[in-house]
């Protein structure tokens, strides 16, 4: 029922702002092995560098490169970029890269959680429906879309790991979302479109669900939509 | 990993208030057919007799009885309540009945929800994260719990049809969430209880997402936890 992505949509280099951290990791694992170069960035350039290094390690022959840099460098050289940063501080670092996300991809993976005695649970953004919407915001010539915020970075970090997940992509612009499913779709999980991005706060707020679930249950939880 | 539901909660009776929705009417019928008495409620209780009579129709041997009555008449014959009204009234009408839910298991399966050109969209609820604890304050002897959100009625209301959706219930009350595992069990479906009451304006919300689902891929789709 779903249209298979389109390979040709694959851009040459994606960036992940925020790529020393777990999610950050798992993805540029995943992609350089799939074959798209990769840049992580992190406000420090040469830890950036350092753990694409170490990233890097036990790829498969025939993985790309995989590089790491300032977020503002990994932004200017990539033709798609991934935010996976922590949401605290999230807009104020896109507000600075507005010029370099400009006319490109953005994937925003930002989750505004919060933690407590009772667990994760979801915040609210003021002024917004949603982290990607308030990013979207902060830097209105990028091509926003919302995925990404759920899949599990031990799952994507072990290249053998079956991945039976599936990523739910919100966003308004359908060339946009039709880039995204095939960036998604590069990483071995099925891309499920959802519907604009004023839906993200709810993809967003599904990863505290997810994080409550594993507490509870023990697990890797992830999400797959049936019926499709 | 996820410890079978105890047929010994079970409860004799599950009332159904707006029992003559669809939702509603799915239920009745799988509960009724797993051999649980119901009673669907509505504002108009001749109303009520009429919709239950249709949906026992074929229902197998051996069912349950499934009668139909005034919203306070079913809920003070039941052990169980359900509430699947639509959100615009659901607070007038639980706090009417406080009285009636008073230390039994409840069950919100209210959904905020807006539409409009672009689809729909989750609801704020003012001053509180979710419908369900709305109501719960609204009814505060009940015993709530949040569940059956976006079960598919069409899939519910059709006795063979195959359920391979999860159905996440979030509440405060360990005792509650275990018998309203065991109630949502009785349907066929598999209950997940993710975590607190306050997690359910999420489940509330995915519904959004899962209809905007449907209309883009023409389908009934579900949710299913993966990694459980």
């Amino acid at each position: 029922m779903l249209d298979t992505p389109d390979p040709a949509d694959l851009p040459a280099r994606i960036a992940i702002l925020g790529g020393t951290g777990k999610l950050g990791g798992g993805l540029a694992r995943r992609w350089a092995a799939a074959g798209v170069q990769v840049t992580i960035g992190s406000r420090d350039g040469e830890r950036a560098e350092n753990r694409a290094f170490e990233l890097a390690e036990g790829l498969p022959p025939g993985a790309a490169e995989l590089t790491g840099g300032t977020n503002v460098a990994a932004a200017d050289a990539a033709a798609a970029v991934v935010v996976a940063v922590p949401y605290d501080g999230a807009a104020a670092l896109v507000t600075g890269l507005a010029g370099s996300l400009a006319g490109k991809l953005v994937v925003s993976a930002v989750n505004p959680l919060g933690f407590d005695a009772a667990g994760p649970h979801p915040l609210a953004v003021e002024g917004f429906g949603s982290a990607a919407e308030q990013l979207a915001a902060a830097a209105p010539d990028g091509r926003w879309t919302a995925a990404l915020h759920s899949v599990s970075s031990v799952t994507l970090t072990d290249l053998d790991a079956p991945l039976d997940d599936d990523v739910l992509v919100a966003g308004d612009d359908e060339s946009a979302l039709s880039e995204a499913r095939t960036v998604v779709a590069a990483l071995g999980v099925r891309p499920v479109v959802v519907g604009p991005l004023r839906l993200a706060g709810t993809l967003e707020a599904l990863t505290a669900v997810l994080i409550a679930v594993n507490k509870r249950h023990r697990t890797h939880a992830g999400v797959r939509l049936t019926g499709l």
